[in-house]
Parts: C-alpha cells; structure tokens; sequence
C-alpha cells in the first residue's frame, strides 16, 4: 500500500544535501507545503501514490537559490543613476527616496523585484528596507519565501522620524508577522556608523527578545573600516560585538574588510555572511576574502543587493561571479569549486539568512521550495560524465537565470514553463513604468538645482545631522566668560577664526536646498596670526521639527564641497535670486556640560557692523527624548550663562543680517 | 526622387559612433552587404525607397559586439574539467586535444561555439587554434566575421610536427583567405614563451609581408612574467618587441601584468588587446588594468577566451564584468562607466581586432553588422529618461544575451526573433553529443592510467621538448675527457651525481604514458660528498621523429612530480605490470660548440652492473632544419671523441639493461 502525497516530480535531481547526492533518475515527492521524500525515482513511485506526476526531461530538479541580501523596492531605481562615487550616487537616490518611498511604492518595488528573483530561479531572499510590513504583505501575495529587516537607523526615514519611532515600528512588525509560514521578519540597524551604541543594544535586546534574526551591514568599505578604528579604537565586528550584535541571529552583509580574528568571532557567533560581489566591484568597495571565511567554515551566502546599485537580482550571475572571484582573491584556481560556490547559493546560503531548517536543500521535512533549470541549451553544450563534478560546473560557470523553467515555493508553483502564475506582469510594469515617469519628472526639475549643480562640482559630501540650538543677542560677553569658567563646565577645545560667508538665495527653486552658503574660513592663532584658511561650499536644507521652551531641534541635511573656485565664478554659475553678505568673527568653546557635548559660539558679526554679541549653543542629538534631555540642559547653560528669554532669537544669520539691514 | 536600398530598419538606434550618436527614433539604411545611411527615420525615410521596412518596438538596434579572443573549438570542451591548476587542468586537457583536434573536430567546434555567439550578439570574433583554415571554412557558411589566427608554436602541434610546417602551413592560411569578405587570416604565434626569437621575429616578418594582424598571447600570468624577467633581463612586451612583434598589427591577448612603460609601448605601437576578465579571474591570473589602459587611450577589446576556460562565450555577461572589475581595480566607481564599457565591445573592440574600417559602429561605409535587443523585459525595467546614459546602463549593467533578438552580419541575417538562420542547431548538438560520448570513453579509459594517478598527487608539472640526441657504449673515457680539453670545447658547467632509478611498466596501458621514472639524484661536491638530493617522478612518453646517420631526434614530453612519498608507496599506488631498476654514476658536462649547446652526460652503470662507460651528447632543438644541424654537429663530436659508429647505442637504459641481463 503507497502512500498518498499531492505530487511527484520526476527527473535528475540535485539535493544540495549534506552528502551532494544527485539522483540521475531521481524524483521528489511533496504533500502540500513539504517534501516527502528524495530519492531514485524507482523507489520514489514505489513507495508514493501521487495525485499528479510531473517529467522533466533535460532539466535538473533542485533547490531554489538564496538572495541573501538586497534592497527590493529599489529596483524602482534601477538604473536612474550609475558610475559615481557612492556619496554622490547617494546625493541623486536620497532626494529621490525621500520624495517617493510610501507603502505603495515599496508594494509595487517588491512585486516587480519578486517577478525577476523567480524568473531566475530565487525562491528566497533576505531584505532590508523601510516600510518593510508593506514588503512583507506583497512577497505573501506573490507567494515567495523571505527574511524581511525592518530598517532602523538615526536619520529621519520615509517610515520613521526618529530611531524610537523606528524601533516601536520594528516590534509592531515582528509582533504581527513571527511565525508566518513565508515570512521572517528581522531587526535591520543598517550599519553601526548610522547608529548611536545605545541604538545597536536596544536593536540586539528586541531580536534576541523575538528570537528574530538581526541583518546589518558590515565592513562594507575600507572607508567605514578606517572610521571604525579612528573613533572606537576597533575594527567593526568587536564594536558590533561589544553593543550585543553578535548575540543574535546575525547576517551581515558584505562583510569585504574584515581581518581573521572577526571572521572567526562571526563564526563563534554563527553568523551569516551575506557576499555581495556585483555591488562591491560596482561601488569598488573591495574584494571580500570569500575563500577564508569558507576554510573557517563560516555561512557565507550570495547577495545582489539593491538593483539600484547591482543593476539585477540574477542570482546565477552572482553566483558565477562570486566562484570566479574567490579564486582571484585567493590567488588559487582550485578555490571556490562550483559545487561549493553552489552551497553559497543554497544550503550554505540558507544557513547565513538562518533559514536552513525550511529551505536551501531537497530533503523530507523541509518545504518544498525548488525550481527545474533546462539543461538542453547551446550554451550549456554538450555534457560530460567522466567529471562526476560537470553538474555542477554547468550550473554555475554556463547556466543563465533564463534557462530557469519552473518556481515553486511552500509547494505552490510560482512559475510553470517561464510563466509567472502570481504576478501580473504586464501590470506591474505598467505601474512602474508611471513611476519612472514621475521620479525622471521630479529629476529633471531639479536638473537646474543648485543641488544638481554643485553634484557636478568635484568632491561632493553629505552629511545628515540631528542638532538641538540656542541662539541669542547680547549687549555684552562678559556673563559668557566668566560662566565658561565655571567649575561645571569642562573646555575641552577653543578656537577662534573668522568667517567670510556669502548666502546665496534661490528663493523656492528647490525645496531640499533654500540656500548656498559660500564660506571662507581663517583660523586664528593665539598670537591673533591666521594659521590656516579655507573656502567651502555648502548647500543647506534645513527644516525645524520640535520646538521647544528655549531651543529648536533641528534637522539639517548639508551637502559640502571644497570651494577651488572664485567667489565671483560662483555666482555666475549658480546664478542666485538674491544674496547676502554675512563677515563674522567666531570664538568657538567645545565643552561637557553634565556628561554631553556642547558647541559654544560666541560671534561679533562685522559685515554689516551689528551691536553686541551673538551666542549659539548646541549639541548633536540621535532621538526625541535625546533632544528634550538636551533641551532641559540648555535651558540650564543660558541661565548659567545668564542668558534672558527676550535675548533668544530664531532667525538664522542671513535673515537676521536681512531684518537689521531694514531698520 | 529617393534612393534604393534593400532594407530600412526602424527603431531606437545606438549607433556607436565618435559623437556617441543616439537616434531615438531612428533608422538604419542597408544595401547590399553595406550600412547606406545612419539617423532620424524621418530623415532616412524621406532620402530612401526600401524594398523592406522592418519596425522595432521597444528593441534597440546597435552595432554587433566584437569577442576580440576566444579558441572557438575549444568549445567542444566545456566543462571538462574546472576548478583546477592551469599546469593540472592542461594535464588534463592537452592529451584530449591531441586525441581528437582534427579539421572536422574544429569545424564542428566552431559551428557550436557561432551558435551560441550569434545567439548572445556576437559578429565579429577573434579566434586562435589549430586547423584555422577549416574554422575559415565554417565561419564563412555560417556567415561570421572573423580574425582566424593559424597557432604557430614550438611543440608538436596537431596540425604542425614542427614550427617550420607550421610557418608554411600559417603562410599557406593566409593566402588562401586574404581578402575574403569575411575572414581576415591572422598569424598566432601562440606565446614569446612557446617561441624561440627566431620563431617570433619569423611570425613579424610573415604578418608584415601580407600586412595581416598577428594574435599573441602578452603577460597572461605573473608567473611568465616572472619567467621572462629572469631569462631574458626584461618584461614581456620588450621581448616582443625586440623580435619585432610590435610592428605588426598586434592583438595582444590578456595583458595582465603590464607595466605603464609597457601600455605606452603597446599604445605607441597601435595595437589591440584584448582584456578576458572571466578567464583571468577564472585561472586566478590577475586583475589587468584596464583603467589606466584606457587612460593612455589603449584599444582595448573585451574577449571570453576559449569556452574551456570560461565557460562561455556571453559577450554580454563579458562586458558587463569588464566594467565592474575596472572599477575595483582602479579603487574607482567612475571608471569604465556603461557607455564606454560598451564601446569596449563594439567600436573601440572592432579597433583592437584591427577591423575596425569593417565593423564595430552604425555609420554609413561600414558593413551591416548589426543586432537588435530586447529592452521590454522585467530585469531591465524601469526606464529612466533623465539620465542620458540610462540606455547604456540598461545594456551593459542588466541586459541579459538572451536579450538580443535579431543579428546581421555583412548585410546577411543570422537570426531573426532567436531562431538561427544559417546553423541547424539540433545538429550541432546531436554531433557534440557524440564528440562528448567518445571524450568522455577517451577519459574514462585514461582513470585508471598512470597519467591520471600522476595527477592526483600534488605538484605536477608538464615539459614538452624536442631533443637530438646520440647514445654510444665504450670502454673506457680517456678519449672523451682529453676531447673535453679542447679548444673547441667550452665547458659552461660541470656535475657529478648518483642516480638511483626504478622504471615502472605498464605495458600499453596509455600510449602517452609508456613508462613512469622514480629518481632519486644524489648531487656529488668535488670533495666526493653528496651535498643534495632530491626525488622525483617522471612520466615518460617518447617518439622518434627522425633518425640521422649518427643521432635521433627525439620529441618527449613528461610530467614530472615531486615524490614526497617511499618508492614502496608508488609500486602500490601504480602497480606496474613489471620493474626495472638502474642505478648509475653520471657525469655531466654543460658545453658551447660552435656556438650551440649541449649536454654530455659520462654515465657508469652500478647496477646491474655493466662494464664499461655510457655517452649521451644532446641538445634541445626546435625545428627540423635546426635538428639537421645539430645532428651534423653531434656527427663531428662524435669524431672528435674518437666514437666509432659500431659504438652508437640505440636502447634507452631500461631496456639495455635488460638486454643486458638477458646475456
């Protein structure tokens, strides 16, 4: 008596299974979202009566692969920007994110992300992104598997002002999808360098509170690294480590620029390693020492990343690419095989995203995640027995993501024949064609930008602040001199230098950008000598968000470029609506006032002459309830400093210069 | 009243030219086998009558893409072997070749591997093999534009015994086929390190009287760098051009490890090269500069190498890598952006093939060498308009070969909507199926070979030579060291060693194979002492290619390895079918006579033991014109030492000494 089981699939099967078995003529028995059995067709149909039986001929049955880490609504981005460094690549996608990213557009990325990953043979994938409940409720529809990072970091996000706020998202997230058949959801700090040490530990507290996985990127660049070690005295791995990170379900990503000693912490850890080799090689982020991981026995998995900066989600083509550079880096041909190279893409990788108890291998008990590949093609011609390894050699250095035939997730078929069964197709092209047409139109307005022109000037920066300030005018400074002296405030640097700015306006023509600031900075020694000088661009954008009794926090987007270039040549290349002149002598105390940084600026504004003297406290902030502690110390430091109400301003100096000007 | 031509076809035209000319809705005139006009349709339209119009929707028509290296034939041995040593994997590889590789080999090859190029976009290839008039042959019915390069080499080829016949067979080549629409007929003298000077400067002079290109192989691996250093004082291209390659019209394969003297020298000198990024990361040779080629504004093409080592010939996929390497390399996003990367494989491609008057843009003159490529798919979409560049980016970052759609190729279709025109698929693969059949019997039958044992242990590593060489018996050695003396006689290096050999034989059980030396050399110090000594392994396979009146000339070839291992390990580990051991004393001598060298080896035979002295007097030797000569200097030698001819030996020691027992 056979028992019963809801379908067979007949054919050569590969299993990606601990001991490589590979079944010439094989066959895999599946009853409703799990595998039954594997085995030698002969015994399969022995043993199991199948409602439906499926021959595949020429093609070879076997898992589907892992995307072990990617962005998926940036494939709406595809393509909008290329070959550029990353912070001026970043200076085009951030404006464009922050103008279009909502529930709908993460919606409509992942469908359209969703159709290519199946179309070559992805049954799986790990993400990180915003919006992420609206990511994991379109890859349920489209019926995929996923490990889904809800994105937490210091910035204003599209979903989240703050990181308290993103982290109340994350739990309300985890909280609705844990225990989903397809879905896992994760904690996803994107990076320590976007995060304060306190947001790294509440990230690991709430992963490991969940049992969730934690996914972050990793030592992506040598850039990161080098500022890792500059201002905590490590490199990434032990900072993540010392903040709870390696506690949890890890998967990091990219992970290019690590030493031996991290490798090893991560594999102590069992952590995965998502290996991201098109995007490391687009960005030259760097080669990552794949072969070293692999011989310590780390989960090394294979990720496209975003397509935005990939510019696909072809696995195949990750895979070929990762087997061929391992050997390059390890200078070793024999590094990588393309068996192995095609663990990474399955079992291995499954282990990395920590999901190898349902997928990446063909054996009973985990779901039935598979796809059928054909074999049968020019390319892939001819075969040969003699190497018991041309399998593998075929799947991973000559077949294409297009010679992928059939998909199925959880035991339902996502595509049959390069049909996609779950995803209208035409539809979602539709759809992201429309939104290619309104993120071309956002772009091409801001084509004549101040932004877009100070891209094109060498040299480009971006930096992206919470502040909380004070200002104020004062008839005189001595109550700020001697209250500097006081025995609760530590000075821990003073300087003095002399600012020459030039505002240019451009009244409304970009709202990311109200004005350029021009500036000519010359650093005073103590004998009153310029020691050093300096001219410098900015673009500031720069929008209030909390008002306080005595302060305002602030969030401030800047982009900085060095200014090589006359004053007079900017005007005439910027072309300003108007412009105001602002010269200023600047005294400038960092100070620890009760555990936290201050700055202190104590100017005499020259140009125009104005009375008095200006004073501007203000401290760096990373959350709300950061900014309203700090906002609570300032009100200390004016009446310390015995700054009056009617003394604070909250005009900026170009608008007060505007208004005195007036009288 | 308009002009006639034969065919108008419609659509976005990419056209590769100097300006970088787009027509968004443009049109391509063709007459003949020739490019009419290039532009706006409107403007085509108005000037031309066609007697058919072909629209493209949503398809972009662009130039055909140049593969500036490849071995087509090799095609037929995909995924024979991977992941192994280069000297390991031509172990394997070389004994397949010189089994099989017959003109009606390669012409099947080749009709396999322009199946897949055309499928993939490919129309002009650049070729290096055997037989390349039979690849000329197949190329031409399958209606390909080529640069064949006939290999010239030093080593029996299985086309040439020699590199004279290979000179007369490449010459022969060229005559044939100069001037064919299609073929351009190349020299390929295959390395500098497979080459003697004379053979080189040979290979210039050839390529220079037919003004043809000459395709070589240029600093592939830091090895022959290294190599080339060490023998001649001096980097590779140097080299070359001391024996007068770079006056020719030079392809310079691979080109990993130049030096920026050596990339100006190359660029001084017009040459082509053809970077392989898939092959060099594969082989783990090295990452080529192609930035700063690039920079000096070096032709630089992109090549997939043979299929055996690639393991395909997907231009695309070739390209698209080229550009993310590039990047890494030069530790800069900026380089190589889309727009030039895909000049790579079409115009400046068709430059460094030295066919670019033919091939490799749209504009007017040009032959009609042109494919269309789907741009409506999933994994290229959306389409961004804000970004002139977008159409690059699409092409060269997601567009997939399976992409393209229709291919000509001098005015003649190859494919039309995927289906090939001039190949009968089913057929190729039917016959590749059975070439593999029988490849793989050939491997199978070799598993159990000493050759095959050999290469299962570490280090092997392969020799191949043509030696002349003389044995004779005496009695005693009076003559041959007084001859020693001679004025004549320069003696450039003296020895005196032990040897200790065991033969084993197999009996036939591999024609290439028919016996397996363990040595051990105890080196002997003038104070009588041994000072060193070593072990090793040497398969043996010998065949007398010419007898003179007083020598033989010999072609060897042997794959040496360490033994790390008991001579009691290896009889177990080869089974010999029988043994024979000889130990000797030998002393050798290293000297110039009339201005060549040779080797004369004084050997006393220990055991058994045999009476009297052994003389060998030999020399390495590259043609036949050149064994001649030497065979002549061996004749007055042998006058000179005073050897009779009823001396001359014919047996090998092995079976001397077992004649020798017989008695």
């Amino acid at each position: 008596m056979r028992e019963q089981v809801d379908l067979v699939l007949r054919g050569m099967v590969l299993t990606m299974d601990a001991a490589a078995s590979v079944y010439e003529d094989g066959a895999v028995a599946v009853r409703g979202d799990t595998i039954a059995a594997v085995g030698a067709a002969e015994e399969i149909e022995s043993r199991y009566e199948a409602a439906e039986v499926i021959s595949y001929d020429r093609q070879v049955i076997m898992p589907g692969l892992v995307n072990a880490h990617t962005h998926v609504p940036m494939t709406l981005m595809r393509g909008l920007n290329d070959d550029l460094r990353l912070d001026v690549w970043l200076g085009y996608l951030m404006p464009v994110e922050r103008e279009f990213v909502t529930p709908e557009f993460v919606r409509l990325g992942t469908r359209l992300a969703c159709a290519e990953m199946i179309r070559s043979g992805v049954t799986t994938f790990a993400d990180m992104y915003y919006f992420e409940s609206a990511i994991a409720e379109a890859t349920e529809e489209v019926g995929m598997r996923a490990l889904l990072g809800q994105t937490i970091l210091i910035f204003p996000a599209p979903d989240a002002a703050d990181y308290e706020e993103g982290l109340i998202l994350c739990r309300r997230f985890i909280e609705k999808w844990n225990g989903h058949p397809l879905i896992q959801p994760a904690v996803a700090p994107h990076a320590w360098y976007t995060a304060t040490p306190e947001l790294l530990r509440a990230c690991a507290d709430l992963a490991r509170s969940y049992d969730v996985p934690l996914h972050t990127h990793i030592a992506e660049t040598a850039f990161e690294v080098d500022n890792c070690k500059r201002d905590n005295n490590m490199p990434v791995v032990p900072w993540n480590a010392r903040h709870g990170i390696l506690e949890t379900k890890l998967l990091a990503a990219h992970c290019v620029h690590l030493d031996r000693g991290e490798m090893y912490d991560l594999k102590k850890a069992g952590a995965g390693v998502a290996h991201c080799p098109s995007s490391n090689l687009k960005l030259a982020s760097g080669l990552a020492r794949v072969g070293d991981m692999l011989s310590m026995g780390l989960n090394v998995g294979v990720g496209t990343d975003g397509p935005a900066s990939n510019n696909d989600l072809d696995m195949f083509a990750e895979l070929h690419l990762a087997a061929l550079l391992a050997k390059t880096v390890s200078n070793d041909p024999t590094v990588l095989p393309a068996r192995q190279a095609l663990e990474l893409a399955t079992s291995r990788g499954a282990k990395a995203v920590h999901l190898d108890h349902l997928t990446g291998s063909l054996e009973p008990g985990k779901r039935a995640d598979l796809i059928t590949v054909n074999m049968d093609t020019i390319h892939n011609w001819p075969h040969f027995r003699s190497n018991e390894d041309a399998v593998y050699s075929r799947l991973v250095y000559a077949t294409k993501s297009t010679d992928v035939r059939d998909v199925m997730v959880n035991g339902r078929w996502l595509m049959r024949d390069r049909e996609l069964l779950t995803i209208d197709e035409e539809q979602v092209k539709a759809e992201a064609a429309e939104m290619a047409v309104r993120i071309d139109r956002f772009v091409n307005e801001r084509e004549s930008s101040p932004y877009n022109k100070l891209v094109i000037l060498a040299g480009l920066q971006r930096q992206e602040s919470y502040e909380i300030q004070v200002k104020a005018r004062l008839e005189d400074d001595a109550a700020i001199l001697s209250g500097l002296q006081s025995p609760e405030i530590e000075i821990t640097k003073e300087s003095i230098y002399r600012q020459y700015d030039s505002y240019f306006f451009f009244d409304g023509r970009d709202p990311d950008a109200d004005r350029l600031r021009y500036r000519e900075d010359e650093f005073i020694d103590k004998h009153g000598e310029v020691f050093q000088a300096r001219a410098r661009l900015t673009l500031l954008g720069e929008s209030r968000l909390e008002e306080y009794p005595n302060a305002v926090m602030l969030s401030r987007s800047r982009y900085l470029a060095p200014a090589a270039q006359s004053l007079r040549f900017y005007r005439e290349y910027f072309d300003p609506a108007r412009e105001v002149e602002v010269h200023k002598e600047r005294r400038r105390w960092r100070i620890v006032y009760r555990e936290t940084d201050f700055a202190v600026n104590l100017d005499t504004v020259k140009r125009p002459a104005l009375e008095g003297y200006f004073l501007e406290i203000k401290s760096r902030t990373w959350s709300r309830t950061d900014a309203e502690r700090k906002a609570n110390l300032i009100a200390e430091l004016l009446e310390h400093f015995q700054v009056a109400p009617e003394q604070i301003l909250r005009e900026e100096y170009p608008q007060l210069v505007a208004d005195d000007t007036l009288l």
